[in-house]
Formats: C-alpha cells, structure tokens, sequence
C-alpha cells in the first residue's frame, strides 16, 4: 500500500492529505504536525483577538475528528527532523523525544515560513514572557491571550503595517486599547500604491490608531518599565515604551529541512519546486510557503499567500499519487479589511512592472459601487496598470469601503490576469447590473476605460 | 462639418452620441428623443416606487443641463417618423405636429423595444386611466405614480415574474400593499433553474407575497368593480381582481422605423446589425433593445440588456466617426435584487446548452460567502454549467443573500465565459481571500471543484 507523509498541518500539508484521499481512498497519508493543532486558519487570529471569533477552537478550517474522518492520520506535537531521501524515510521526534523513521514512498514538505526579524535586535532573544509577541501559530495566539488576561494592558506597539499589522491594530483597538503603528516605509500596506494606502492610513486614524511611518526599529529591549522599542524616524532617533510590542515584519521560508536534504534554494531563498511541487529531489514534494511561487506575471518569484498554499498542497497531493497536475500561477492576488476599509490589488504595481521589465502605466478613477440614486452608493478607489506598449493589464488596486463587493470586484481583475486580457477588454466584459448593486458600466469598467482613454488615446480612430 | 443623428435618449442613442462628442468634440450631434425624459435609468424604476429614489429627476442618469455641456443637442417630445437611407434625410415630427427633415451624415437608431402583450387580450386597449399598468418609460411611472396617489390601493396584481415585475412586487410591498403575481411559468424568475428560483419565490412569500405559478392569463377587462383578470391556474379557470394590474410580460423590439427602411430583421425579429453595428443601409447603424445581440456563445440571439445597449451604443458611436470597433458579445449576465436576496446568472443553463448543440453538464452547491468562524457567515447557492466534452464552462447562475458580495461572484465566472476558460481553469484562479470575505478556496472554486469531481471523475489520475 502506498503511503503518503505529509510535514507540516497548516494549508499546504493538509490540503495535499486531503486531495490524496479524496483521490484515492485506499492510499496511506500520515501528516507530521508540530504541534497540536492542525488545519487552523492562522489568518483568522486577528478576528480571536477582536472578539468575533470565539471560542479559538472555531478557528479550525476542519477539527482533529474531521480530519481523521478523512482517513489521514495525524501525528500532533512531533518534528521532522531529517529526510533520508535515498531511503525513503523521514525522522520524526515526538515531544516526549522519542525518535522514529517513517518510511514513505512520497514525502510533501509543507513547513511554511517564519516570523522574520528584518534586522531587528531583540526579535530573536526576547519572547512572550518578556512581553514581545509574533502571531504565527496557536501556540503565539495563546501566549499573547495570556499576557492580555493577566496584565490587561491599556496599549501595544506593533512593529510593521502589512496586513496582519493592520488587522491587529483594528484587534487590539477593539478591546479598548490604544495602539501604535510603527512602519518603515513612507505609508501603511507597501502591497498597495501610496495613494490608495493613504486611505488606509486614514481609516486607521479615524479610529484613533496611531500610525508613525517613516520608522525603522533598530532594537527591542526589556527593561524594568517594560519594552523600549528604538529607531528612528525620517532620521531622528526615537524611543516608545510599551508592556506588550508585536513584531509583524514579513516573515522567512522555513527550509532547514530540505536544504539539509539537498534542495535547491530560489528567489527569497524558498525551496525551487517545478509547477508541479517536485523538488528534484526523487519522491520529495514541497509546498506553502517555503517555496517559490510560480507567478503568471513574474515567472518565478517568493509570495507566501495561504490561497497559493491550498493550490500548491492540492497540486502535490494529486501528484504524489502519480497524477500531473500542474499550479497554474498565481497573480498575486490579495485582500484585506482595516475597520470598515477593504483593501485590494492583484497584479502589479507599476514599480514591480518595470523591474520585471513591462512598459507599465497607470491610471486611478474613483467610481461609485452601484448607482448614486439608490442609497448607500460610495466611491471606490481604483487603480489600473497596463502594459502601454501591448496593452495587457498587468495589475489593478481598490480600495473601497465594507458592503461595496471590492474584495469580489478585485477577482475579475485577477481572472482577466489570469486569461491574458487587455485592459480594453475589460472594458468589454459583460458584467452585472442591477442598480442597488453596480452600474451599466460598472466601476471596474470606468477604471479601465480612464486607463484606455489616458494611455491609448490615439489608436481608437486612427 | 460631421452631423451625427442618433434616435433614442435611452441607454444605445445616449450612449453613442456621448462617445461622439468624447472622441472628436468637433462632430454634430442631435439626439432625437420621444419624450421629454433623455438618459433617465429606467432600471431605477422600482426604486422610485420603494421610495428609496426620491425625487423621480434623481433617476436621470445625466441632467439635460449635463448631457447638453457635452455638446449634443437635444431634440425631445420628437418623433422619428421615417428615413430616406438613399437621401440621408430623417423625418421627425415634434409634439405640435410640425414636421422637419434632418440631414445626417450617419445615422445611430436606438429605438429600443415595447411592451410585449404575450397575447393577453385587453393588454392593447387598456391603459393607465383604467388602472392597467407598465413600466417602459418616465410617462409610464408618472401615470402609475398618480393611480397610487390618488387611489391609494391596498393590493395589485403583477403579471409576469420576470426581473421588473419581482421588483414592483417588492417596491409595492415596501408600500405597504398586498402583491399577488402571476407567473406562467412553473416558478418565478425563468431565466434560472427551478432549484435557485425557488429559492426567490421562498423570498418572495418569506416577505407576503402571493405568488401564483402555472398561471396563464388569457384577458385583462375593464369592469364596475375593477380591472377582472381571467385565466387558467394549471388548466383550472382563475379570476382575479383588483383596481391596480401591472403587466411586465417582457418586450419585443421597435423596429418599424428600420423595417420601413429596408433593415433586415433576425432573431427575435430584431433589426441585424454585424459586430460593429452596421445595418447594412448605407450610413445607418443601430444599436440597443431593438437589435440582435451577438453572444459569445449562442451566434445570434435576441437579449435586450441595459448593460449590452450601452456597450452597443458606444460602438455604433465611435463606428459613426469611421472607427471600427466592435461589440465584443453578451455572455448573458444579469443579476437582480429581489428584498434580501442577490440571484445571477451569466452564460447558458443547461437546457439552453443543449438547444445550443454543447453537451452540459451541470452540478449545484452551496458554499459560505466567507469562512465561517466570522460573524455573519451566509451560504451561496451555484449551479456551474460545463460542457462534458470539451470541459468549458457554459454557465453559472448563484443565488446569495445581500452583502454576500453575489453580485460581483457572477463576474468572475462571466470573465471566465468571456475569456474561454474551463471549468477546471477557474478552480485554478488566484482569487482574493480574507476571513470576513472569502475563503482560501473561494465559493466560485467551490462549485467548480464540485462539477469537476462529478464530471471529470476519471482524468486526474489516467
């Protein structure tokens, strides 16, 4: 009987168990989990800090009982710790520190990534105890729980503004305290252009989170008063003080594993995989978001998104039974609300376009969700990148408010990038209309005409 | 200098005469309007009569003022009588009967469509003053508008369930009056599968209307007690009263102006037009509800859209200049709001596939607008038509609550029929995810996931 171990209980590893036994009912599939909560959507934390998500354990795509339902077994709170690829096994340590060898005949590496320290003294040598917190497992959402129970502090520092950044500062906001945004670069959320994250930043304010761009944390150090967090701003040095700091600056594939084993390393150092989650490595297959992405765009790139994490597992799940399934690419599609803010490119921007060699342009409208004389109509920001030269869309960026549909409006974007539309033929889309809902031309054509009109204005009558 | 005519002030003429006047604002422009009501949505109707629109002037999608700061002129209360192809000449005749001749140098004719009578007897000779109702244009909201006002009538009778007339069942009830509709066909909304409609219908009585499928009405008649209407409930003789009926039977296109012309009529005894509006007369392009609609999937077809119109009419606008555009093709994508429910459709349905010559295949799921451990979690219903042979995606037609993003989910799909994906392709695309608005696989993958595994069972692994 074949049998299938997967590393690692986050997307990529269990949606390659799942797709292996939904494929085939009589394969064999072990998944080594580190810790004791597999299939947990670590995106959702934010919203168990807010309060909307209780209790934790809601925060399971599938509970344990679910998943052995499946037929996989789970092997909790165990480490792999070396492959032995020309043997087929793979070392596995339980917490207890018992070792064993788990002979396999196809291995999908699905460890994912870690918290990064972007330079940071501290980030490595102080941790939860200390007051200094990341969110990247349960284990992280448990301490953090813990230090808000039993010191109820009355406001945090969060060192980084991506999404999760954002999506905590709206969390410890909701709980009453007062937050603190530190940021690197000149605005919140560098995913998006300054003048849609500006929006952002304002929706941040509006709800009396504090945002200091333009910081570089250099140290993190404990002290009697608590954290003192240094760097410096647009220059002068700058010193915050806080019983409770959160570190979300990125994060780094987590590849000792396969490196040790003899993969290769890619962009943003990921483990390379072919589009179809083989390694080189014979029977070795990896997944998540310790490998590279295969983006439509840019070739071959490193974008750990839990979307492209599901794709990828599914894709070597197939595979590790014998299939040729292939990841199609992603095009970097991404979401986020801040309050009552959605925030979303796929794409792009114009920066990335250049450096991936495009002749990008770029126009933004602001066009009404649906018409003005039905109630509730608002205004969403829209930014539109084309290829000046062929034409081809190569991103889009919208901000729009809750209720707008914006995360939904981004996918059409996203499935013209996919299909290798033009930005004149977005125009063309037959999209839907009804007038609580959208407009004849909706926004997402209003953005792409004032692109076709601002970048192709010759060629319509020539 | 350039004299563009174009006959309509709704959806195709405004349309074509604004991409005029944006693409040389040195072009004559005179748009020929039977009323005294240019560019006003009719789609808005309902909503003037919810009282959510107020006042009825909010309607025009353009003021006179800013349709004529584009530079057209507008001749309204005007109709056009005849066209001498041969001399590039339009009669019109305004509302004191005076006549006039219009020289053009091209001619755009968007003469738009008429209340169908389904062979209702009394539908032609009844109207306003006897209580007898549609919803086609400005006049007919005023008359309606002032039964309402003056009467003040408890209950109505809505004759057909298409989208207009589930939208005056709302906007009656908003009124607080009682809404019996008749429905000939087995359930409302026929232009979805029964398994979605009737979750519609379920909506529909949820908020106390009364709905009567398998009705045929065969006379409306004008009687001391109201307006009788007469017909047979699955083959049993019905009889109805109430001093208020409005018919929405659907449309059939106005064509005698063109016909009188010479114009060749299609399907649906449309007038033919080639992709780039052209009739085929000299100088005379038309466009909008009383033309055929080249559809991406069906050829030619007969589908008289407010989103097509408006893509049409500015085809035929910039074609009028000497441009060569061209209308890309309708997929068929509508959506409606019926009280708290969102219901779509874009492509073909099954039956509709087959008349077509495909091989459908369809499967039906409901999956969460967004991960369920959020607050406010809500199923979508998706029915995804594929063709069994060659595995592209025919259709998808959903059916949501408000706020579940529903409307702007059937444009993802409708951007897939456009682009020529498989249903297996949109399973592969990189569509936005965060835990209050999707899912790592997104509801739209969810469906097409679930016509893949009926579907396409052997492949994966052959």
């Amino acid at each position: 009987m074949t049998h299938i171990v997967a590393i690692g209980g986050s997307d990529a590893g269990i949606s390659a168990a799942l797709r292996a036994r939904e494929l085939d009912p009589t394969v064999e599939v072990t998944v080594v989990v580190a810790d004791a909560y597999p299939n947990y959507s670590i995106c959702g934390i934010p919203y168990f800090f807010s309060g909307d998500v209780k209790p934790w354990q809601s925060l399971a795509h599938r509970t344990h009982a679910e998943l052995e339902a499946t037929g996989m077994r789970l092997r909790l709170d165990t480490l792999a710790t070396g492959i032995d690829v020309a043997g087929q096994r793979l070392s596995i340590r339980d917490q207890h520190g018992r070792e064993e060898q788990l002979s396999y005949d196809e291995l999908i590496v699905g460890t994912g990534a870690l918290p990064a320290h972007a330079g940071i003294t501290g980030l490595d040598t102080l941790g939860p105890d200390d007051g200094l917190h990341v969110i990247h497992s349960m284990g992280d959402t448990f301490a953090l729980q813990r230090q808000l129970e039993e010191q109820n502090p009355g406001s945090a520092i969060i060192i980084g503004a991506g999404y999760v950044g954002l999506e905590m500062a709206e969390a410890f906001t909701a709980r009453g305290m007062h937050v603190l945004v530190l940021q690197r670069g000149p605005e919140v959320l560098s995913t998006l252009d300054p003048e849609l994250s500006g929006l952002v930043r304002t929706e941040l304010e509006d709800h009396d989170v504090l945002v200091h761009t333009g910081t570089t944390v250099h140290t993190v150090e404990k002290t009697a008063e608590g954290l003192i967090v240094r760097g410096t701003r647009n220059g002068q040095p700058v010193t915050h003080t806080a019983q409770l700091v959160l570190a979300v600056v990125g994060v780094r594939p987590n590849t000792t594993l396969l490196e040790q084993a003899g993969a290769t390393l890619g962009p943003g150092r990921a483990v390379v995989v072919d589009e179809q989650m083989r390694t080189g490595l014979p029977h070795v297959f990896a997944a998540g978001d310790g490998v590279i992405t295969h983006h439509r765009l840019l070739g071959l790139t490193y974008l750990p998104l839990g979307t492209t994490a599901h794709k990828q597992g599914r894709v070597a799940g197939e595979n590790a039974l014998g299939g040729t399934a292939r990841f199609a690419g992603s095009v970097g599609t991404q979401v986020v609300k801040v309050f009552d803010l959605v925030a979303s490119r796929t794409g792009l921007r114009e920066d990335e376009a250049i450096a991936a060699g495009y002749r990008p342009a770029t126009t933004q409208i602001a066009a009404d969700d649906h018409k003005r004389y039905y109630p509730g109509a608002q205004p969403i920001s829209i930014r539109i990148t084309g290829d000046a030269q062929s034409g081809l869309l190569l991103g889009a960026q919208l901000v729009g408010r809750l209720g707008t549909e914006t995360a939904k409006r981004v996918d059409t974007y996203a499935t013209a990038l996919f299909a290798g539309l033009t930005v004149e033929q977005i125009s063309d889309l037959d999209l839907s209309y009804t007038p609580p809902l959208g407009s004849p031309w909706d926004a997402v054509h209003v953005a792409t005409q004032a692109w076709s009109r601002t970048h192709t204005p010759a060629g319509v009558l020539a």
